[in-house]
């Protein structure tokens, strides 16, 4: 695979520099965390590095320390608040993986054992449900 | 969900040990790394701390630094020897989230555009096949 170059415009470079909109959920020196505007499941989060990376690969070692210790953290928080029976954490490095917004990211994901985990960014979840999601889980960090 | 008490004869844990084999690819005082025996596609390996953790929400926040930083060395090996066109970074907390053994882990599943994962936990790979896949990584490892 090859890693492209970062490219300054995505949409997760513009919500760091609070060019875009999200529904924040945490935010550190390193990392900054927010709603999955597309969730496989009800509460699903992003974790990403203020780093411009594009992938696991071109990432710094201290940036995934602060990126796993982060989605730690916004992990409880979402646990408490949504009360999952399981609770993914991915991370997908290339188009052919998965990935879709080319800044490296976590995907914090609640599972049920009986509901089945949506298709990825195939459909948007409304902007109060998010904003309401992100309220429970900023709660929860206290 | 609820977290159960780390079992010290789980298989992970029985492998740290030396108690039970595994086809290793690292290991460093804090982490070991291994190819699984099922694997989801070719060169799926896994990572693992040696402190007794059932999930995400049971492991230290330097565990997890440790872990993720085992996973980003050993995926750059599993990227140089296998080629392929993405990667995928996942770990699963609770058998809802497809969590098969209770001892925390992440899966590093290099991933081609046209080629489907294999179910996770379905078929045993031939030991001569997995072998010739962990001394591929180990010698990226260098």
């Amino acid at each position: 695979m090859q890693i492209p170059a970062y490219d300054d415009n995505n949409i997760f470079a513009k919500i760091l520099r609070g060019e875009a909109p999200a529904h924040k959920v945490y935010e550190d020196e390193q990392t900054f965390a927010f709603m999955d505007i597309m969730p496989m499941g009800e509460g699903h989060t992003l974790v990403i590095p203020r780093e411009p990376a594009v992938t696991m690969f071109d990432l710094s070692a201290e940036g995934a320390a602060a990126l796993i210790q982060t989605t730690q953290k916004v992990a409880h928080a979402v646990r408490a608040a949504f009360e999952p029976e399981g609770v993914v954490c991915a991370q997908f490095s290339g188009a052919p993986a998965g990935q879709t917004v080319f800044h490296i990211h976590f995907h914090i994901i609640p599972r049920w054992q009986n509901v089945e985990m949506n298709l990825h960014a195939r459909v948007m979840q409304d902007h109060d449900v998010l904003a309401d999601h992100a309220r429970r889980i900023t709660e929860k960090l206290g």
